[in-house]
């Protein structure tokens, strides 16, 4: 919990009273290893702060699975397109751990942006940094070979590199897992 | 301007005072064609909506002109990139018909955020928007044929066909001229 409040306070500040009653809306779970916080078909209602543990954030084709982002501590985790749309979403969120998440309803959102103006300014700024964090994404399909993006992640999160199967590693750069085990030789 | 005002109205009405004080930012720009409204290099400090005309954005790799979007009557105008981190843009913004912009530089919008909440609230909803725009984009390309983006940007506004010429087309796609033509002759 104190762990979102700084992250809170980095982005900007929120009052007392603004954060008593952002506390109270949410709920904290603990769940267990390969437990699905999301299924594909749903519809995603919730922005979840990952207080301990990894998620993985996956769709599955031809019975294959795709890995398109990991959330790591600290991060929040939702099917951001679902969240804001209503639609169902098309990926699984699966916790690779046991975890410790805390969730805010959609519905508890909208009425905390209501009644404070520094919780709506949040939900500006995390939405502009959503952005950009999508807009590298798109960058690093577009414009970078799968070296540079491994060279990405570990600089984003180098204890990924203990926690995650090498497989899901090599789904998430589009390579496969021979092609990662070369980029790993020629560190 | 009162295009903009509708468009508001629809994401979330703006109170009367707070309309009044928006238009007051607002800076009305004609712009003729070829006329460049960033280039590379600049710090993007506006976002402009589009009274009338079309704008493309595009960076310049070895020597080739790569268009990443195109922008008409009716949309914002931005590198939302450099306009929200204040780093140089990497692209260029060029009008390609005689145009009418209309500017709000961040200084002032930020001041308004402050101001009014209910402009604070246009700012998150359309930076919710910019990133279901991005995350569409990035789909496009992981997942979609040439064939079927070319038939997503004749949905999104067929009059391109007419305004574009051939070959920027090509270059949005990603694809060379040739297949451009192809693809127009299957339909």
């Amino acid at each position: 919990m104190e762990a979102l409040k700084n992250y809170f306070n980095k982005l900007f500040p929120l009052t007392e009273a603004a954060w008593q009653d952002f506390e109270q809306c949410l709920v904290k779970e603990t769940v267990v290893k390969k437990d699905l916080i999301l299924e594909e078909g749903q519809k995603c209602d919730f922005i979840a702060f990952v207080g301990e543990g990894i998620c993985r954030f996956y769709y599955v084709k031809e019975g294959e699975e795709k890995i398109t982002a990991f959330f790591f501590s600290g991060d929040f985790v939702t099917n951001y397109r679902s969240f804001l749309t209503g639609q169902p979403s098309e990926h699984y969120i699966e916790c690779m751990q046991q975890s410790v998440i805390y969730k805010v309803f959609k519905k508890d959102l909208l009425q905390l942006y209501d009644q404070h103006q520094c919780i709506e300014r949040l939900g500006r700024l995390i939405a502009e940094n959503l952005y950009l964090t999508v807009a590298r994404r798109l960058d690093s399909f577009l414009y970078a070979t799968p070296e540079e993006r491994y060279q990405e992640l570990l600089q984003r999160n180098s204890k990924l590199l203990q926690e995650v199967p090498q497989y899901m590693l090599a789904s998430y750069l589009g390579v496969k897992p021979e092609t990662l085990s070369r980029i790993r030789a020629r560190k």
